[in-house]
């Protein structure tokens, strides 16, 4: 790796004193991502777990749904000029016999929906591209308070954010409240890819029994990566967008924005969370 | 407009206290930019200065350079199944005569650069595409307690912000610190791009003598908006990306991060701060 962070020199003013230091800065770099051999998406991320962030997007997408879908996926050699390898192209083979959704090329970044446009058709494209329903049977069931101490663990299990400040995280949790995984990147969506992709390598998905934690806004984006994950729950620290509501409310997904210390709003999916627990508590 | 905003139930947690009320979320919709009648890209944002958002991005990609070039942007009619207008597809028309570069429709996000990629191409598609050279002569100069004072009256303008918590906003400031113009939007870079795209209509690009505030980060992204628009200064409350520092670097640009009380850091183009009155003060 060795290219999540880089240095440049920072002059700093603090309260009208002037300094000239090196500074720790995230690392962005393009990342094109080739389905078998052609060019379907360039992301802005920060280097790292490049391949789990390539099939981590393709679960997004619908195009994969599970580890005996994937053939490889590798580094183009001889992708720039020179014919050196840039570590910034890879492409990913599906498995002999995956059919290919229509993915169409134009359009692929946010929405597969080819009719007109709107908030409904975004939310009936992720209805017809989902590989699965969310299915947590019995349901997760959450306390409130193991909620609230998801924000403080998520950032202590951070690394590379105290040193930048510059990173979005996105972490998995069991219902119990343990860490199962945590991604950073300078693209919300990539940490999230990225958390998504590795659980289609080992064999996790759909992640039906996982809490989903993301460091700001959760926009329709996020909800329907969740969504496509067959992530029960979603948690974001910061406001969530009309859509993604209306996304999570549409698929059965349990969405908490504002989630901050005791505090949390709960904006879909309460079946979910204990809430006569916490009322009776208040 | 109307649709800056939706109202949605939401169950709120506040120390155990479960209560249930009407909450004010930011609209997100997708809308569709068509270029002369060719879908070119689709971009999740909030409703509202949509035909600023589409000028906006086209400048950003380098279709675009000023309003003549412009003959006129209109809501497709019939874009939907049942023939309605659903308000969420543009179409942007070019002036005749106007040359269209070779945008790549399958890369179209973040970048133009058709050689293998990495953070050098990006820099390289930015400069081959730019309409003009940041060029401020003389060079804007700014009093870091001038600075520091914008984000606060960023947010004093930010008409949205305090009901939802969801949006991300893009200020246009003047050497002296006039507020220009404010745009808010669920992503960042819309926000820019409606700011852009606006200056654009009124026939004021390239801004060479202005200062971008966003409230967020600064990534490569809004780096390459900022110099798109001849932008001189951009200045974000958050960190930067280390490609973003080295495309202010290479093409001019002022780029202030961290900017919080009468704190920031200076990542490159510090001509345009005037250090030494902060020693002298320090």
């Amino acid at each position: 790796m060795g290219r999540v962070t880089e240095r440049r020199k920072v002059i700093r003013i603090r309260d009208g004193a002037v300094s000239t230091r090196p500074d720790t800065l995230v690392a962005e770099e393009p990342l094109e991502i080739r389905l078998n051999g052609k060019p379907l998406a360039i992301t802005m991320r920060t280097p790292g777990d490049d391949f789990a962030l390539a099939a981590g997007f393709l679960v997004s997408e619908g195009v994969l749904g599970g580890a005996d879908e994937l053939q490889n996926i590798v580094y183009c050699a001889g992708a720039t000029v020179d014919g050196s390898n840039s570590y910034n192209v890879v492409d990913v083979r599906t498995a002999p016999g995956v059919v290919l959704p229509d993915i169409t090329l134009e359009r692929n970044v946010y929405t597969t929906s080819s009719c007109g446009l709107c908030g409904k058709a975004s939310l009936d494209a992720v209805r017809t591209t989902a590989r699965w329903t969310i299915d947590d049977t019995p349901p997760v069931r959450l306390e409130p308070e193991l909620l609230a101490s998801l924000p403080d663990r998520l950032r202590a299990a951070q690394r590379v954010f105290d040193r930048t400040g510059g990173l979005h995280a996105a972490a998995l949790f069991s219902p119990e409240g343990e860490l199962l995984d945590v991604r950073e990147d300078v693209g919300r969506h990539n940490a999230v890819d990225k958390l998504v992709g590795r659980a289609l390598q080992s064999g996790s998905l759909p992640l039906s029994r996982t809490v989903l934690l993301v460091s700001g806004r959760a926009s329709f984006e996020l909800a329907q990566k969740a969504v496509m994950a067959g992530i029960p729950v979603l948690a974001a620290v910061s406001a969530p967008s009309s859509l993604a509501v209306d996304l999570a409310t549409e698929t059965g997904l349990t969405l908490i924005g504002f989630l901050r210390g005791p505090s949390m709003n709960v904006y879909a999916g309460e079946h979910r969370i204990a809430l006569r627990a916490a009322a009776a508590q208040g």
